[in-house]
């Protein structure tokens, strides 16, 4: 799978789910605070100094984020997303349905946000309280600048929330120097476990100032840590199994060297990739100097005989699943570079696109 | 495990779970497909008549809850709830949560609610418009009468919501006769699945009629079916890994006899508990009329000798769990007879019981 998720994950992450735990067992609370312990060390946070905190959400991400949002934007509060694509259009509207006055600082998908303007916003309406960013925007594969984001936000006193989704285990930033309060992210993105729960790492003095401002009870921020935090227990059933293959996808992504380790072996995806694909004819749709390692994201070849559901079912066919996607107006597909992906696989990838391309009876390069 | 969940499930079960889907995946979506189709067969309800539809949602069973009471609930509406335990409780708090106005109709954890009560209660208020009852009460394990408050409640025209979780799939019903219109469980009850999602089983047309009513969008119940309809896929991502081992499970319960023949283990599992545990001379918290056959509530024994925390860890250290679990002013423990459990497993743990009361220095019986 060439996608951003479900993604391929190794078979030790999956057996680690041939295991039945309680939810009280000793063993499934110490794994649960392993993971807690560990997701800090991976964002370069102390657990001895208590300042920061790890949350495990069940669900998916968007569960995640809705928890997020509807529990630490306080009642009378209003957020402003800055956005540039999907992702952050998903933000505004969770939010939205939460009834939360909702302020939008749009970008078209190819353009990162630009700090000084972040800063004009936040002069101009004083009524904001909590600003939220994608980090990594899956739309179109683009790295934005949380930490420049992050300084105007703190400069102006203001939350500041990060989805870093698609980005959390593989994308090196430091999440003090970028004032993050609250940053989500989920088991099955860079991290390789299986679908199933999202986590939340916070300030815990963010946290603790959120009393009482939680819109739901299975989304509460704030009760979940404290039920963790009480007996290291969840509050609703936990899914074990999920969490078990977590823990053996961290231990492997420790083994690889880390944030840097994942970091480098995702570029060396990427480049493989890109290489391969302009030598078959195909562009991208952002600037290298915008573009993530994460996801890929192609124009359309404007050859006659590429149709997308036809290219699409072709590498379906020899195993390739990726990712379909229009950005704004220009037709795009994109290629995932994450998951227990390999150089190799990106080889194969390639080669089944030629494959693919030439069963289209279209000449390569496909311009 | 002798819990509620999460409970033992078979070694096949598990091993479902050794496989990478992609959401999008063909093979994904008939499996989504081919559940949502059994949990309607379960529920004695037809698929070709579209009357009913199987909405799977993301997270545990009070993530379910949730999205049934916030997407089912108009804007100006009033849920009553009929309460004999904490799992009552918790509908009233989800709802209180979500600023829905909530009248509680309560009876004490060892009393089944009467329907000739309901009636008068729905005759006073007229405001109501969503009824809600638990089925099995874990706190206690009593089975409540569903069918009879369904017919007092179909007869003031109100919307049926029914808290099925830890009996749906063991316990027969029928679910027109009850007129519900919601019913929620979860994957990790007595279909024998892991963790990971829950489900709700719906009458199409009070479905529908709740368009524009959520308050979430993770938990968006009428949403999240659109989005199953659609394209057969999930709007968000979904546990994939443990939606292929509930299609397992679902197979395992269907070679089983489905549910009629899953009841008749459990009821023989809670037969060989209580008769074991009145030899060793423990009684149950509820008078067996209306005592059901998923978990059993056994009162302390007055030995000065018996300290609960001593009995559950030597259990424990013998590789039994069981469940804590105070009802009310009077001290019990709980022993869950569902799960992956044969009467052979309930035998064990009588014999593990006596041996630890013997450690205990307990005379048997222990009284």
């Amino acid at each position: 799978m060439f996608t951003p998720g479900p993604l391929t994950t190794s078979r030790t992450v999956k057996q680690a789910m041939l295991r039945d735990l309680g939810s009280r067992d000793v063993a499934f609370i110490a794994c649960v605070r392993q993971i807690r312990r560990t997701l800090l060390t991976l964002a370069g946070l102390s657990e001895e100094k208590r300042d920061h905190q790890a949350v495990i959400m069940q669900g998916s991400g968007t569960f995640g984020l809705e928890s997020v949002i509807g529990s630490t934007v306080p009642p009378e509060g209003k957020l402003l997303v800055i956005m540039n694509g999907a992702y952050g259009e998903r933000i505004a509207r969770i939010a939205e349905m939460l009834n939360i006055e909702t302020a939008r600082l749009e970008y078209p998908p190819n353009r990162p946000p630009v700090a000084v303007e972040v800063d004009q916003f936040l002069t101009d309406d004083r009524s904001i309280t909590n600003v939220a960013v994608v980090h990594c925007e899956t739309t179109t594969g683009i790295i934005n600048p949380i930490e420049e984001i992050g300084i105007v936000v703190k400069e102006h006193e203001k939350s500041y929330f990060v989805d870093s989704m698609s980005a959390f285990g593989a994308v090196p930033f430091d999440f003090e120097k970028c004032g993050i309060d609250f940053l989500v992210s989920s088991a099955n993105k860079c991290i390789e476990g299986v679908p199933g729960f999202s986590f939340a790492i916070c300030r815990r003095d963010s946290l603790l100032a959120t009393e009482g401002w939680a819109r739901s009870m299975s989304l509460n921020l704030l009760a979940q840590w404290q039920g963790l935090e009480e007996n290291g227990q969840f509050r609703f059933t936990p899914p074990t199994h999920a969490i078990l293959a977590f823990e053996q996808a961290l231990h492997e992504l420790q083994a690889e060297g880390g944030v840097a380790g994942r970091a480098e072996r995702y570029r060396d995806n990427h480049e493989t990739l890109v290489a391969g694909m302009r030598e078959l004819g195909f562009s991208e749709y952002l600037r290298p100097e915008v573009q993530g390692a994460i996801i890929t994201a192609f124009q359309y070849p404007s050859h006659s005989r590429f149709k997308f559901d036809e290219f699409y079912a072709g590498l379906n066919d020899r195993g390739f699943v990726i990712y379909p996607g229009k950005v704004s107006d220009i037709d795009c597909f994109r290629i995932g570079n994450i998951g227990h992906l390999f150089k190799r696989d990106m080889h194969s990838l390639l080669a089944a696109i030629r494959a693919t391309l030439s069963e289209m009876q279209i000449e390569i390069p496909c311009r």
